[in-house]
């Protein structure tokens, strides 16, 4: 088979990890050289390839390259940018396939969520209706752990890691501080529909690190008189109470409790402060003192604390992506399969597109205790495996070593400008 | 000269390393049985000693007490409370010389901020005046860095490479995001008067790493016009800005930005919430999408990303204490004096209290830029070897393995109650 240029691109709100998918993906191809020639990374992702600003990966050294494994955010840029159907978005998947075409590209590599699994799929689709040869396959990536099929989504366990470390932290902190100060912590954490990082803080717990906990889960509509229960049994009982909640925690009527009102370019609600209002309601109901964080890109950015399985993850499946596309799979997405909880044991599946795009896998009835505050066994058997070991950064002066890339333009080919 | 035994308690807000202090007070004690019989600890801080609810550290193991060098907050408890004037409080400070006499304790060792330094510093006074024989040493400690003499205070260094580390890593995120989605990144830090942490911020920031970062001290006055300029400016320049805000800004008339309404029992407003004001701003102004953070404990709490440096400094000031005592200093703190930069080298020299109590060490107008809005080549030089070098704690299965000590009660040996 001819030798054909690879693109890649990274989609979506970045990780701690996604860079390690890239390295995967990078070094796999130069150790394939026969069958792939460049690989060029889309500036900002996929507005890259539609203003047909490409990088040339060929131009980093492999020292750079390795460095993306212990690099966290997005080495070429990412963006939230939302091709919809293929009739409502003709003109940009024909552009897509316009400078594929231009720069002999015939391997897409697109790292990102649900939406970008549906854009995967989508892209492949057009090439062949214009009869253009594409190999497409989706890059797994996501803190909010939501895609389907795959048993975990790259980024999530360095966020859960995170999560668990620093509720764990705060509250022998607020542990050793109530007699007199603090009695309620809230800690506010990403995860937008699926309570899968609410979940992770309750990780910070164990049977030999005893936290009085509550988890506030966006699936479980809040009720605030069953909380403000919670919350007095607990500092009544254990002196001190700790609060994990979701940024997209509900009410009884599906309305967020905290909207900021703004929305980003996939409709979605701009959240965010949730957890103050949480915390003062513990005030102003109970009179207790409380504190509150808000990680915000903290936790996803984390990659000094960075969960080793989760980087394999990455690394694996950005390397078992090239393989795939070589192997002539098309429109599919390298999965992780869990064979054994304990000891862990996983390997990478092949997931066609069809059955990931669009789909919102939810955190399981089954991972929250009946009363709705609280991570079941099943949950823990789950999510252990995810945050296990470390995998520090190098670090200089006390900072931690994070490689940027030249990230040199590829010339252009293409006449005139296309707006995006 | 006769054994006698020690008294230890932590006061006000705890820290990532402060219970390494509490280890060199402890196994330098063991270290001298023929001069120091028990180490008790005050459960909950100087709040025991005066309800006589003293903790045996003899009951703790080495190991036990060993694994305190990397266990954050305070292991026996901490709390804010007060001892006024000598006059104002007389019943207090009388009655911990009842609770020392009746449990033959010759030395008093307050690990604290300025509050505390004073509090043992009256200690020492009213037990002289009172024929009680008491050898008085002040441990410091503080994230807010602002005791005067030493060099850094035990806990400042870790919040400092907390901040450093989350704002560089935030940074990067931002960085690779910015094109189609936030371009403004605010994380709001502690530190109450003094700076020192916002600088510490700045330190994410090199000529490797260059961020286009903005750092709002306390001790500068919140310039609206002036700011909003200069965010519009770096996104225009950079795609993006970060802005590092203390919690404690004040407006031109000295008003805090964010002033919850609610006060400790020193009579600090309780503060949070100038990040989101400050984010908001930038919106609201300039229509730029923000994203913040509020780290509030996670930073001073975080013990998994401490500075070496800082736990050393931490270890040792509790070590020379009980050194200093055996030797006969009364009514001194252990300070760290700096003898280079570079290389850092310091040793540890002794400090009067009365130089100490209640003077707060401001960030020095030299170490913020003209602007007002970065920090000098002298901030980066006193900074940097702060934030050198890690000491991750053990992990287990993903999470640091912090230690819960026994804490057992010592038998009360007087009648009654006494009200705090």
């Amino acid at each position: 088979m001819a030798r054909r240029n690879a693109f890649y691109a990274q989609s979506g709100g970045v990780t701690a990890v996604i860079n390690a998918s890239a390295a995967g993906v990078i070094e796999t191809a130069r150790g394939h050289k026969d069958r792939i020639g460049k690989v060029y990374a889309g500036r900002n992702g996929i507005i890259g390839a539609l203003t047909e600003d490409l990088i040339d990966t060929s131009r980093e050294s492999a020292r750079a390259i390795a460095a993306l494994k212990h690099t966290p955010a997005g080495a070429f840029g990412s963006c939230r940018y939302k091709l919809k159907g293929l009739d409502e978005s003709r003109a940009q998947f024909e552009r897509l396939i316009e400078v594929f075409r231009a720069h002999d590209i015939g391997y897409f590599f697109y790292n990102g969520g649900n939406d970008s699994a549906d854009t995967c799929l989508k892209v492949s689709q057009i090439a062949e209706k214009m009869g253009y040869p594409l190999i497409a396959v989706h890059v797994p990536k996501t803190v909010d752990n939501d895609l389907a099929v795959t048993d975990n989504c790259p980024g999530f366990g360095s966020v859960a890691k995170y999560v668990a470390v620093s509720m764990r932290e705060a509250a022998f902190d607020v542990a050793s501080m109530a007699k007199t100060s603090t009695k309620v912590f809230v800690l506010e954490v990403m995860g937008r529909h699926a309570g899968w990082i609410t979940a992770a803080v309750g990780m910070a717990e164990d049977a030999a690190t005893p936290i009085p906990l509550l988890l506030l889960f966006p699936e479980i509509a809040f009720d605030e008189a069953k909380f403000l229960a919670a919350v007095d049994d607990r500092v009544k009982r254990f002196g001190y109470c700790c609060v994990g909640v979701s940024e997209g925690l509900q009410n009884a009527e599906g309305k967020l409790m905290a909207d900021a009102g703004t929305r980003d370019a996939f409709g979605h609600a701009q959240l965010g402060g949730v957890g103050p209002l949480i915390a003062a309601l513990a005030k102003d109901r109970l009179g207790y003192k409380y504190h509150w964080a808000v990680a915000d890109y903290l936790q996803r950015s984390a990659r000094h604390i960075a969960s080793k399985v989760d980087v394999q993850h990455a690394y694996a499946v950005g390397k078992a992506a090239v393989e795939l596309a070589i192997a002539g799979h098309n429109a599919v997405m390298p999965a992780i399969e869990r064979t054994s909880d304990k000891p862990y044991r996983w390997k990478i599946a092949v997931a066609p597109l069809t059955r990931v795009a669009n789909v919102e896998k939810m955190l399981p009835r089954s991972f929250i205790t009946a009363d709705g505050f609280g991570i079941t066994a099943r949950a823990r058997a789950y999510l252990a495996p995810l945050i296990r070991g470390e995998d520090f950064p190098p670090f200089k002066d006390g900072l931690p070593q994070y490689v940027r890339l030249k990230n040199v333009a590829v010339a252009k080919k293409l006449p005139g400008d296309f707006k995006v």
